[in-house]
């Protein structure tokens, strides 16, 4: 399992890390209680402020912790872990307490009290900045208020789930159609 | 360009397109004037209704003519155009006609009358669901209503955005990790 070294990151470059669509896991604490699941249904929907909008199904225990406590943070694993990825998906933290089942560090955050996964390439401490939409559609619109990203690899190598169990693993990073781009679009 | 041959395809099974985090282009049309954008801020929200929750910026030409058509097309190009996508992105429908500056082809959809583009992987024809936070985010929620998706190859190769002129191209595809579902999970 791979150790990342962390350094503060600036929140408005979230998109850096979320727009290429990985699988992600979102912690969470209310009361006594911690917890893990993972995800893939998320979008950026801000700079600055740094929205994120994040689709969390009232089914998953995390649900009631992330309402509740109006925080949550969001990791990205890498390829290395996806197989405790799948297990998080496919567990409830009704029944396991999922950071000592599957080994993952809780490690405090400087904003919120939900806990940062030490074994993830990054981690997004986020405030609930919307609920109108938990009810209608179990979307949460989160900001994120304070950014920790690994200093090495460059980029991780991410997983991008497709449904039935089946999984793309990120490829090659490119700059070559940088050049296509207008000044004020980059 | 790659010519794909699309056949019909379930609208319940989108996220197996989209839930990855490819850009996409998407294609509207409203009275005379029809126009294409390309867009790297999308979640899927629902299986059945199809949801799909976009961002389009007011500053996009598109954002008018989708507002007022309450229609558009989510296409999936391949990376084999990635060099169109990004000057469709860095360019404007109000001084050029994106379809015959970049050699799209518009094809009729069955169920919308914005424009299919026949180069691209998969089009799906939306209805506006939801407007109700066009104006606080410019998140648009259509429903899927009709899929096309080409029948080969069996998965594409899409482009995704990490900003700043940098994209990740689609990797490997794997199912090894599908043992570890739980057979309701998938």
């Amino acid at each position: 399992m791979t150790k990342y070294r962390k350094a503060d990151f600036p929140v408005h470059d979230v998109r850096r890390v979320l727009e290429p669509g990985p699988i992600v896991l979102v912690s969470s604490a209310h009361k006594d209680q911690a917890n893990v699941m993972t995800m893939g249904w998320h979008m950026v929907m801000e700079f600055s402020p740094a929205l994120v909008g994040c689709l969390i199904s009232a089914g998953n225990h995390s649900h009631d912790l992330i309402r509740n406590s109006r925080q949550c943070v969001i990791n990205l694993p890498t390829a290395d872990i996806a197989d405790k990825v799948v297990k998080i998906g496919n567990c409830s933290g009704a029944d396991v307490d999922k950071f000592s089942e599957f080994g993952l560090t809780p490690k405090p955050g400087t904003h919120v009290r939900a806990p940062l996964i030490d074994e993830c390439y990054a981690n997004f401490e986020c405030e609930l900045a919307d609920a109108a939409w938990v009810n209608r559609y179990n979307v949460f619109v989160f900001e994120v208020v304070k950014a920790h990203v690994a200093t090495r690899p460059k980029l991780p190598k991410t997983i991008h789930y497709r449904g039935d169990g089946e999984f793309m693993i990120s490829g090659d990073e490119t700059k070559k159609w940088r050049r296509l781009f207008r000044p004020g679009m980059l």
